[in-house]
């Protein structure tokens, strides 16, 4: 290492970090300085749901919500910066975040990407400006994970040209929807379309749920949600329809229309392909929430590294007070997760990119956009598995700088009580994060094909079962020899841990491994008496198999970004980051890496010294790296992240 | 295995958990159908602190804080009963646990263990019935882990016969103390006791901090710590004295007294000795704590296997949908969770019975106790491990349980989100875990020797480094020579991995060898240039060395317990539910235990495969397994836990 990690220039580490969108970021950053956005903890439901409405209308406003929609009704024309200005609300107010992202990404992208025209020219004026707010009502109390078998109807009736939309039961009331309990005046309702008696499987229609007074419509129900454990900001509410009738227009008609005489017409022909399609393009809402995770966790460890910086507690051998970031232990807390969240970071950047390339230009007429772009499939599944990944990394991050500031992070006013409890459902919501990896692991399997089998778990079993796996055939014999020489030469030679071609080589044959077996497991269910049982009995390697993808895509994308930055300090320390992130997660899966007789004893312990070694090399640049993410003083917030 | 898991009562089972004080429990439980204990959320804060208030009079009443206190005052003279009756309070209301906590187990075990007759006479009958709330000031805001640098200060005044507490300044100030901001009238304050202008260390002293009007004392300035993520019932506040004047004689003398000369005499001479006896007077906050955090985490398993068992989503080969714990992947978040959680109830159950048992008679008169009980030390030890690990697990397993239980794990109506942010902060108090554990390490490197070292870090290593630690050397040849004979052999038989022996045997080796290799390193720590190098290069070993031990702990308890069970399908289905903690035990901790050489590649595969083996094996008996715990239906209160 030639530069001194402390030399790095947080300035110019931030500018690389803010990416292609570095504009909507600062503007963002200066929003966090508004006292209208000042951080508040402790105020009832019904006034954080009064300000949080509030904080809309000024984005509104200010022209954030206008961002991802086309010019013709008001909007920017850019869903690259519109995905940026989401994932910088989450370094404030996380219920705003979610309340924005209902009404702008999952209701206004429901409206823009399944409506036509004259949806289009109805409602997105009035969405973008908040003179209208919506609800984007799929879950279902008994369906959340499994939204293809959602059980509410809408029934055509050709009589009356009209749909009538119905709760068939208790448990097909609409779950946990944001905007329904207090503010929401429609709703996009997800519903099993049903014409001449024959469903075609879930579409998206257009309900009004309140009337201009605010009152639920005739036919509708409405219920608060009640307290959660955070983002009490945001108003989820339960809906009941009782045969509530809309007009046939109301259908988001882009990929499946109902004519007059109540004839089904379609351009998607296959239902489980049309469905996913429609699932598709609301990929946003994931990359959206993986960012606002990262960004959570970008303000929780600032907050726990400045902490740690400054607090000391037992005195060293000179008598003084040691600072608690010196001690191995806290660094181990802190620094292998602040790696990865850079590692996340560059991930995001890369798959807001991703999404704004693959995205048709959203001023282009409907009938001009072009057809699926060749890399959309992949994105889907990589903002599937990034995103189950980085909220789960949130969750036990914000845990561990809980922990790390001691009775200090349990109080409210230093905001990691607010970030824990706001971003647990993040594990949860726009797709449950194991749902999700089995979703990542079956594109993986397919080679990302245009094959759409079912969401659910079996369907994988089967598919896979069905198709021709290429699948390299491990010759275990010559294969570990190959690895007996690699060991034999690295086991002498434990420097070699840092290198990055080593790192990239076990990332790249884990995933690879993981893979091939579980092709080969899951194959024998075809023939299976219990196919369910082999799916079973491998659920754990099909898991494991799309979190080796995630790690691979996060070094990939690691490298990638630490190539944007000149020679010089920054890049450096990145380099060491790097190091960490790489080196912590062999680390981590060193148990199932020696198993597969990748890892020497010897070796392995080389991996654990060199973290610790790292830990102590990057700690003088913790707080450098963590005031690169460029965290406002006033979305930071907490009295203990300041000079005491 | 000859009874199938599903023959087992839980009844039979309940009554095994409940152990040697299965009266209290279940008094308790009855507790739990009173109305007045009915579980609320989403209450503000000053309704909480009302409400807990309120329930505390009722446990006055009922005899729940006379257990722990001697016959004379109105007690019951049965430490054991008091710590399980405060356990089982974990299910229900958590703050009202830490309120009695504070009252009765930390203010009130301060007067009864650190005072004198006089103090018991002043203030046992008046703290157990509740006309006396006080408060434990220890905590400062700059000092928590190492209290023995506390710098509040005591300074005796010959000549008004009188100590002068003072706050030196904004860090010293008394910190995050229950009792404190609303409710408390005295404090034991801990501070530096000065005589004749030379301090004696940390000692207690009851100080007034409120009048009969509840109007703070004179130079008494107390704060309200405000909202934190949970326990919202406590009033934790924050106190500062500004030459507070206090009688000579609330200097809690049991070990230390001031005459009217200011001449200080002590029982104990050595000053760090004196200061831990005091506080090892205080263990029994730490088993609370313990059994606290198990009885939240065994209300989370049972609600979230409750749900599991009804909850369906997906369609099975059937066509029927699958309930959600039939998953693998769902058995994985949940089945070695609760397996531990059985272990750590066993251990629980020891700790409070050598709690009792080296609990001298409470009534027995001051002079007429007996010196300290020889295995005390020891019980001290393990409470701080068991302590740190039971709370860990509390953190973790609830957190699983959240997510197992999706979107409705995440309404406050299901009980959750309050386990999680109430249960948060035992992870910090009572002792920081990772402070715990290296206390832990400690005593083991010392064999439970009379050596009281400080309580820090570096005092570790000096310690270890000044003994003649009695280490077995590690002979590599031969050690590796008869391990491969025992690996060769068990490599093709992999059944093996059941076998009980065998887990006992790896959970010792794996302490002992971490031991050894730890005291090996840290005897360099005398030498060297260094020593905070050496120490905190090795702080990771220490840390892993402790937690050994505490699994080791785990698995001797829990196969002591399962031997207190007759012959029959519960004995039978307990001895699965050690295999499975046992070996998903072995299965986290794979990866060093490859790299020392005690698992080949084959045999770690098969703990693998047994862990999946086993989650299917119990999946039918996890019912039986939470219904044994015993929690009250109005305690789970959660309406996912009951059928929809």
């Amino acid at each position: 290492m030639t530069d001194a990690p402390t030399a790095a220039d947080p300035a110019v580490l931030r500018d690389a970090l803010d990416g292609a969108w570095r504009d909507v970021r600062q503007r963002s950053r200066g929003l966090a300085t508004d006292p209208r956005f000042a951080v508040e903890e402790g105020e009832d439901v019904e006034t954080q749901r009064r300000r949080v409405l509030d904080r809309m209308k000024v984005l509104a406003t200010e022209g954030y919500s206008a961002l991802g929609f086309p010019t013709k009704y008001g909007g920017s024309n850019d869903i690259g910066g519109s995905i940026t200005g989401f994932e910088m609300l989450a370094m404030g107010d996380l219920s705003l975040l979610v309340k924005a992202g209902v009404q702008w990404g999952l209701f206004g992208g429901a409206i823009l990407h399944l409506g036509t025209e004259r949806h289009h020219e109805a409602y997105l004026a009035d969405l973008i400006s908040l003179r209208l707010l919506g609800c984007f009502a799929m879950t279902e109390t008994g369906h959340g994970s499994d939204v293809a078998s959602l059980r509410t109807t809408a029934t055509y009736d050709p009589d009356r040209d009209e749909f009538v939309v119905c709760t068939p039961d208790e448990s097909a009331r609409k779950e946990y929807i944001g905007n329904a309990a207090r503010d929401g005046h429609v709703a996009v309702v997800f519903a099993q379309l049903v014409t001449g008696g024959e469903s075609q499987g879930v579409h998206a229609f257009v309900v009004p749920i309140r009337d201009d007074q605010g009152r639920p419509m005739p036919g509708v129900r409405i219920e608060d949600c009640g307290l959660k454990a955070g983002l009490n900001g945001v108003d989820n509410g339960r809906l009941y329809f009782d045969d509530v009738r809309i007009p046939r227009d109301n259908l988001l008609n882009r990929y499946a229309d109902v004519d007059r005489e109540g004839v089904y017409r379609t351009s998607i022909d296959n239902k489980t392909k049309r469905f996913f399609t429609m699932l598709g393009t609301l990929v946003q809402g994931r990359i959206s929430v993986a960012g606002g995770a990262a960004s959570a966790t970008k303000v929780a460890l600032a907050i726990a590294i400045r902490y740690g910086e400054q607090r000391r507690q037992f005195a060293g051998p000179d008598g003084e007070e040691i600072t608690v970031l010196d001690y191995l232990a806290h660094q181990r807390k802190l620094l292998p997760a602040l790696a990865r969240t850079y590692a996340l970071h560059f991930a995001q950047l890369e798959l807001v990119a991703g999404l704004h390339e693959t995205t048709p230009d959203l001023d282009a007429p409907l009938d001009e956009k072009p057809g699926e772009h060749p890399d959309r499939r992949e994105l889907e599944a990589r903002a599937a598995g990034i995103k189950a990944i980085a909220t789960w990394h949130a969750t036990s991050t914000i845990q561990a700088c809980r922990e790390a500031c001691g009775g200090a992070g349990y109080l409210a006013v230093n905001r990691l009580p607010g970030l824990k409890a706001d971003t647990d459902v993040f594990t949860t919501f726009e797709g449950d994060n194991t749902v999700l990896l089995q979703l990542v692991a079956k594109e993986l399997l397919t080679g990302y094909r245009d094959h759409f089998g079912e969401l659910d778990m079996m369907g994988t079993a089967l598919f896979v079962a069905e198709q021709t796996v290429e699948t390299v055939v491990e010759r275990v014999g010559g294969r570990r020899l190959l690895q007996r020489i690699k060991d034999a030469a690295s086991t002498n030679d434990e420097s070699g841990v840092l290198d990055r071609d080593w790192h990239a080589e076990i990332f790249e044959w884990r995933e690879r491994h993981l893979l091939e077996t579980l092709a080969r497991r899951l194959r024998k269910a075809a023939d299976a008496d219990d196919p369910f049982a082999v799916f079973n009995n491998a659920q754990d390697h099909l898991l494991a198999a799309a979190r080796a993808h995630v790690d691979n895509v996060l070094l990939a994308a690691f490298v990638h970004g630490i190539d944007s930055l000149p020679e010089g300090p920054e890049r450096a320390l990145l380099e060491r980051v790097c190091d960490l992130f790489a080196l912590s997660t062999i680390e981590a899966e060193r148990g199932w890496i020696q198993e597969h007789g990748r890892l020497t004893a010897a070796r392995s312990k080389a991996v654990i010294a060199a973290v610790n070694e790292l830990c102590a090399t990057l700690r003088p640049a913790a707080r450098t790296l963590v005031d690169a993410f460029g965290v406002p003083d006033e979305a930071m917030a907490a009295p203990i992240a300041f000079e005491q």
